[in-house]
């Protein structure tokens, strides 16, 4: 039926109606006192979200962006650099560093892993002494959370700044850019913050700057010293997209209206839930319960189901679209995502449609088995299908 | 989570993104040539819903309104008429008429039971000769469909008139106005066609307009003559809400894509999923499959559950909404709609929800035995649970 469709992909993932309206709203001009205010009370919000005193830029491009603009201030050719890569996304911010003329250390951990805490301190210790530490805090590609304070703690005290790809966390998973002395926090609209894609931002630490100041990589959309001035006067260097901003605010209104703890736990839930219906289906989880990602599930297609028919057949028949795999993981694993505005009954829709699907390709699937789980964990009766 | 509702009433139902964007296009002037286009695109394709050759008249009032208009333009003080009573609205038809001043031949029939089609024509035979028969195609209060096809045919031939209510029923459930031999048929807006409240259709047959024309019944807003007058240059006698007119272009657009048996197909399917699931739960329908309902399917609650308790829970713990009982039925059922845009993933959060609903309340249910008994049906492997 037209219209009744599941998106449930990690990003951009679906928007709620009053984000809808708010985005629906007259445009506004970008240099009107309206922006500055809309500035101002987005400003205060999303510090919230980021758990910190430094000012958040907002720039409007996607998630990518927000990372190059972290490398771009910061990085000169030649400059030393850790990068720690669990997934996809942990290569392409070292890939964008790469791009900027840093000299890249790598520390690959496998796909499905997060990053061991030891190996950083190892590498830390005995190091050339790094301008800056990458490290993502979801990884998308996954379904992993890395440690963030516990990588923040080994940096804290050294030269080295700790730039972090928080894009498909931040706004579903508690960040405290401050106390965990993360000097570049970088998200972006189309995840955990329930937009379509749009908006990427961006906190900079006080140490950060005196960085930035220094640095001589070419930039001018991307250029945070822009950002700033402009910012002084609550406004953007270059055209913002007044609308995502609308619809911003209005999301991070229901965010905080929720309570953030409140968000966090639900993303929790959904995540206990998904990995519970899975294993009660019989299919294998990609991830460990400690380092499991509360946004996005990643789970093995069961042997002799391809896991890109298995996403057709969900997304043909059912209406329900999943992530397929990437790199090294592509066409093995597929990845359910509850990002944003999901709850409870999106992982009823994802579970009964798996479900299905898996019995409509021959999987021996006991139809309700993974409802039931899922069911029990919201019913708080805990892990036990 | 705010904005995670599920309205599961039999009207007002949930409106599509394509109806929602219609309806929010710029408000056109109601004398103006685009509203003349619109007038003309709707006829064209509600005629077809309406499976009729006569005029569909479109009101900016709800069905009650529509019901109204029926009879305000039919019966004059002193008429006989045959009420056939299912239910609740089958008591409002009656009601209206009683209004106007008719005299009311009742047959009720048990609230869950359809009409009995060897009463009717027994009341046909011995009655007084009259006026107009009234009748409910499908009685939102109790889930039953009526044999609409069958009443026609009793009552062709005769002088009667047969005046149909549709209001839950049209769009989502075939009908044939002219084979079957409805002379005035009535829906409305916010049932199975997608939109909210505030539009109601009318056709109006041949045989009825001489009947029209010598009623005395006061009637302005209502009045079918004056509307008949206005449509003869696509236009309506009174102001009409030209965004639900426009909202209800894109409705019929949406049906008319889907292909309208998929559209009753997709709703047998729905209410067949619905009663498999109440049935695996160990629930007990109030209706018999023979007369059941596509749109909408009503449930005793169990011995020591209250019909409203469960609802309570229901919306405020799972944020699904089921209506309840009404009249005799009040407290000890309650309702679940799969009307209009609706699909398999609604049947699926529905019995998941009322599953846990029922556990919470303490009933020993086994969850996921009623969302597999549904994902059979959605299967195609029958009511075998």
């Amino acid at each position: 039926m037209q219209g009744k469709h599941y998106l449930m992909i990690p990003g951009p993932t679906s928007v709620p109606p009053p984000v809808m309206a708010a985005r629906s709203m007259p445009v506004i001009g970008h240099r009107s006192e309206d922006f500055v205010k809309l500035y101002q009370r987005v400003e205060e919000k999303i510090k919230k979200v980021f758990q910190t005193q430094n000012d958040v830029f907002i720039f409007t491009n996607s998630g990518t962006g927000g990372l190059e603009t972290a490398v771009a201030n910061v990085l000169n050719p030649g400059d030393r650099v850790l990068s720690l890569i669990i997934g996809n996304f942990g290569e392409r911010f070292a890939n964008i560093a790469k791009a900027y003329g840093a000299v890249i250390d790598e520390v690959n951990f496998d796909w499905g892993k997060d990053v061991d805490l030891r190996l950083v301190e190892d590498k830390l210790n005995s190091g050339p002494g790094y301008k800056a530490v990458l490290v993502t805090q979801n990884e998308t590609s996954t379904g992993v959370l890395n440690d963030i304070a516990g990588v923040g703690a080994l940096i804290d005290g050294t030269d080295a700044l700790l730039l972090v790809d928080g894009v498909s966390g931040v706004g579903g998973i508690e960040i405290k850019a401050d106390e965990w002395k993360v000097d570049v926090l970088v998200t972006a609209s189309q995840k955990a913050f329930m937009l379509p894609p749009g908006l990427a931002m961006v906190s900079v630490s006080n140490k950060t700057w005196g960085v930035i100041e220094r640095n001589v990589s070419p930039r001018f959309y991307f250029s945070l010293p822009a950002a700033r001035k402009s910012f002084a006067n609550w406004n953007t260097a270059y055209t913002p997209n007044v609308s995502l901003f609308m619809g911003l605010d209005a999301a991070l209104e229901m965010m905080l209206n929720e309570g953030l703890k409140n968000v966090y736990d639900r993303h929790l839930l959904l995540a206990r839930a998904t990995r519970a219906a899975v294993k009660a289906i019989g299919l294998s989880l990609l991830v460990e319960d400690h380092c499991a990602s509360p946004t996005v599930t990643a789970v093995y297609a069961p042997e002799g189901v391809g896991a890109d028919d298995l996403r057709k057949v969900l997304r043909e028949e059912f209406g329900v679209t999943f992530a397929g795999g990437q790199g090294i993981l592509k066409g093995k694993i597929f990845r359910i995502a509850h990002m944003g505005f999901a709850d409870r009954m999106d992982i009823i829709i994802a579970v009964s449609a798996l479900e299905m699907a898996l019995a409509r390709l021959g999987y021996p699937v006991e139809l309700g088995v993974g409802l039931r789980a899922a069911q029990k964990i919201f019913l708080g009766e805990g892990e036990v299908a």
